[in-house]
């Protein structure tokens, strides 16, 4: 469980053509993956299924090669699976989210420890 | 003018007790400190004067010191200016931002480089 008192660094990538990859899109993705299902995934963020099936749509048209690969039909009207591509991309995702927090610690700890203290209400 | 093919991060830092640094107060303090007054600043951002005040508020009681220092009365009905502190935040930011995105840049190019071609609309 992430630690309540410390920093959380949240990175977005605007790429050209206006194109984004956030901690938004990225965990929907983590959540396709482990549900199978966009809707399920969607859910588990308390975003409409539109919602959630657009961000997956601006994925796949702004990448050459798709995110999720949906299959129509079967007992549950279809499910979803993250590509090799996807994956990846989760992967780079975490791991430069990883590092750009590695590199900015001590920016963050002096932002941190310049912090009024909770307990004062001002 | 920043190049519009360049992938560029945005960081928000998620601090303790909810509170938030992110690119648009940090933006926000840079304009108030070029302006001299909160409402320009925010104007500049297309930003209302309230919402304005709102975050300069929400960071001059976060922090253990203000970031802005309003002086009422004057000619134009008073005007703000960063403290020493407020300018520290700002560079400090900024340094982050570049910092991070120089330990990421191997992963942003990669992600950069599996975009679809922009003239491809699908």
């Amino acid at each position: 469980m992430p630690d309540p008192m410390a920093a959380r660094l949240s990175i977005r990538i605007d790429l050209p053509g206006g194109r984004r990859v956030g901690p938004g899109k990225i965990r929907l993705l983590e959540l396709i993956d482990e549900t199978g299902s966009i809707s399920a995934g969607g859910r588990a963020m308390a975003m409409s299924y539109r919602r959630a099936w657009l961000l997956v749509e601006s994925l796949n048209t702004g990448f050459r090669q798709p995110v999720v690969d949906t299959q129509s039909g079967g007992r549950h009207g279809g499910g979803a699976r993250l590509t090799s591509f996807g994956r990846d991309l989760v992967r780079r995702y975490r791991t430069l989210e990883r590092d750009a927090a590695r590199a900015v610690g001590t920016q963050v700890d002096a932002i941190t420890d310049a912090l009024a203290p909770q307990e004062r209400e001002r």
